[in-house]
């Protein structure tokens, strides 16, 4: 069972990196996948379909996708899946599981707090 | 001392007020902040201009505005800094601090893992 995270995908190359750095990071992670690897909705590659078309190739049989977004706007209601779904038409014997988005967690509010208040600690 | 949550805003309207809901959930906290506001980078309302002048207008002297952003992309490192530049040449008397985003927090890695493990419950 193989993780894909999937991001926007900036113009600004360092932000890409800052999710090929955060993928590595959960590769450290004890987890149940064999393998972390991530795409992008937009602009930056391996796009979603490269990605999973990649981890297909490779023989992977069981996807599991994690949307690194917020919000639930049009990417992740719409976009994500859109792509996703044409490659289950074109892989029909792959099983591909959306997670819930990252902004979907509970734990959000209080990282969100933590993050505005650490600024009150270099005043 | 007042607080600014700052996100990107969405033509989905459930989206932005995934992020209106966020900052109500935000004000029950116990925290040093006397209120909490959002305000959005583009497309939705009230503007970041918008809800800075408004908290300005309402005598508020100390605002510290937290970016809902995972990247550090040109929203991040330009926009917003930008926008609040802008707004701190019309008020010199008010000091703005703007709180490292939310993805730089630490504890987004482990977050996102777990929304990713969530879905294997669901099997």
């Amino acid at each position: 069972m193989h993780l894909l995270l999937i991001a926007h995908g900036s113009r600004q190359e360092s932000s890409n990196d800052e999710i090929r750095s955060l993928t590595e990071r959960l590769r450290q992670f004890e987890t149940p996948f064999s393998g972390i690897d991530c795409a992008f909705l937009e602009i930056a590659e391996p796009s979603i379909t490269q990605g999973l078309q990649r981890l297909i190739a490779n023989n992977m049989t069981e996807i599991v996708v994690v949307p690194y977004f917020l919000s639930a706007g049009r990417h992740v209601l719409v976009d994500i899946p859109h792509q996703i779904e044409q490659v289950r038409l074109q892989a029909p014997h792959v099983v591909i599981r959306i997670a819930p988005y990252l902004g979907a967690a509970e734990q959000i509010d209080q990282l969100l707090m933590h993050q505005a208040m650490s600024i009150l600690k270099n005043v």
